[in-house]
């Protein structure tokens, strides 16, 4: 019996997660186990109605789980940043989960936008680190003369800033990023650890030649790192050349390791030469702690409640989930599932299909019955 | 009669630089009017003999110039980001080359790495801001206890941060960005000006749901510029969205304004799109003051010397270098020149072709001078 946390949030959402259950329910059935979902009401109309983003209560609540299953969060109602920061930021920096793994894999059967790639060029891992970087949200918008102090505490450091501006100039801002040492390392030697069941070959992307500071310590931590796995090749790449390489030569990656910042740019790139958000999942996963399963597309607000959204990705992110939880075997079928329904082409409108989201999961969870 | 400024610079530059020199002269001779050349000898070479990146008398020589035509930096010998600080980016500070202008535009008869897009669908251009974001160099790397305080002066603002770092992990490093009203304002307005000649559409680029601060003004300033030209669309991307359509509808795009760092990265995705690096040319620009004119690909080393690089993305650098010297008609030519290699295939290797670096620069100022 696995428990766990169910978050549909906005738009799709709900809808999406509906398909995915369905589909690790028939999985567990199939490979003799069951799952206990617990649903927790968390997203924009709750916040619009109460103010909340997460509770103590959530907090409390999901603590408890050892996976999430999180369908997407946005709302035309809410300012940008409120919800992504309120919610999914928080509960990825809440969590510690430290790793956020996503897979650019083309399924077979699936169209990527690059010409002459097939789906064995294009087969590696990302893995993004997920709690620092320009992620941490310190920054401030200063006027005119304005003078500003400010303390930030986090978990792994304790920071003060103090900022004075003497400037005519009317209005300006900063950001800042922080990178820790224990931060990069632990990120990095899990990269390394997966590589070791892949082809061996690390990939680290960095700005290190211009934002020397932070992505300076990322390198000294890579290389510090690769020296411990000797049979592992790695290599640099700065994030601007990667993007070329994405689209060139995807075949050469194998694990790529790389900042928050610059994994949220490149993982939204990969997604699309796999084939599109429509079937892309991602993890934020903490070893040792509450680890949560998403899409990595959006809420989709427009379509909410017309049952037509593509849930592969959902239920790819599904099958991650019970790879996490143990369920090796269960997790694979689910997969060979979804190459299935684009097989047979029960695949939603994005995909050229006319399937709709329940009938895609529910001819997956069929299919995984019957094989 | 104009004057410009020459800097070969380091591996292939000074031979690509070459090239260009060659196919202007010619497209000067044809429309009428001389270059001086005046070269500067600014590099990896001088570097490691003298220890300098840019000293006083280059920057007094630099300045009488309107225009420097730029070959590139990097080598070997260097560690990354001294070369690319101390020389590249301190020319675009010092000049306030507050506009990085870079067309991404597919040539007729060259092939790009997406499925079924024609010239027509990739024709636009990238705004990227050039003195701001996180390319300010402000940042530390502190062990432990240590404490730092460090004081910045740049024209725009004067910011004192005091960092006190009370931490028991070993090793922390941060980065700070600065986005300035002013700064945003003045090449927000430069992307609309432009699009004003072109399909009257410009398209922001941020990650303001995150980095909140910095992206936040830049929205609010992109926001008040647009309602200064009612007559001209505007949206925002995401930049993790924008790497996606970028390779999946191109099309969509007619003037795309971006901060600095996401501006690197999206002109390398777009470089790769419009067919890689050999065809990629920049401008770093100031209106009122000193311009720099560079192909956006590296140095080569391993190529220097063997009269094989790719002049493309040189001579394009050069025939917007004419177009900012206000010989426009000079520099149509020069991109019709450069066409017209692409048909008759006299190009070199990596195009597919045979012709050598000089080669094509020579094929190209005689189809000039026989127009
Ligand atoms: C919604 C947003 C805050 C988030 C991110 O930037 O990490 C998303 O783009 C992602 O990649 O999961
Ligand atoms: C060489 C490097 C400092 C530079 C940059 O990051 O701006 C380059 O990538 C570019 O895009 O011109």
């Amino acid at each position: 019996m696995h428990k766990v946390a169910v978050i549909g949030g906005d738009g799709i959402g709900p809808e999406i997660i509906d398909s995915g259950k369905i589909v690790l329910e028939a999985a567990g059935e199939k490979f003799g186990f069951d799952i206990d979902w617990t649903g927790f009401d968390i997203g924009a109309d709750r916040y619009l109605a109460t103010g909340e983003l997460l509770t103590e209560d959530d907090l409390k609540g999901l603590e408890k789980f050892q996976a999430i299953y999180f369908g997407a969060i946005g709302d035309e109602r809410v300012k940008p940043g409120i919800l992504e920061k309120g919610i999914l930021l928080n509960l990825r920096f809440y969590f510690d989960q430290y790793i956020n793994l996503r897979p650019i894999r083309m399924l077979a059967g699936v169209e990527t936008p690059l010409a002459n790639k097939r789906p064995e060029d294009i087969d590696f891992v990302v893995v993004r680190e997920n709690t620092e970087d320009f992620y941490v949200g310190i920054g401030s918008r200063l006027k005119g003369h304005e003078k500003k102090m400010l303390e930030v505490n986090r978990d792994l450091y304790s920071v003060k800033f103090g900022l004075d501006v003497e400037t005519d100039s009317d209005e300006l801002a900063y950001q800042i990023g922080v990178i820790s040492r224990e931060g990069a390392s632990r990120v990095i030697s899990y990269a390394f650890d997966m590589a070791q069941d892949r082809k061996k070959k690390v990939t680290s992307v960095d700005k290190a030649n211009v934002l020397s500071d932070v992505y300076g310590l990322w390198r000294d931590v890579f290389l510090e790192t690769a020296e411990k796995y000797p049979g592992t090749s790695h290599e640099f790449t700065f994030v601007d050349a990667i993007t070329m390489w994405f689209v060139k030569n995807p075949e050469w990656f194998d694990v790529v390791v790389t900042p928050n910042m610059f994994g949220d740019i490149i993982t939204d790139l990969g997604a699309m030469i796999q084939g599109g958000l429509g079937l892309a999942p991602g993890g934020n996963i903490n070893p040792e702690g509450t680890s949560m399963f998403e899409p990595i597309h959006g809420s989709a607000p427009k379509y909410k409640g017309q049952n037509v959204a593509n849930p592969l990705a959902t239920i790819w992110a599904g099958s991650m989930l019970l790879e996490h939880l143990g369920e090796k075997e269960a997790a694979d079928r689910v997969l060979q599932g979804i190459e299935a329904s684009i097989r047979e082409k029960i695949v939603t409108k994005d995909m050229g299909g006319s399937a709709s989201t329940s009938g895609v999961g529910d001819w997956i969870a069929r299919w995984i019955s019957d094989s």
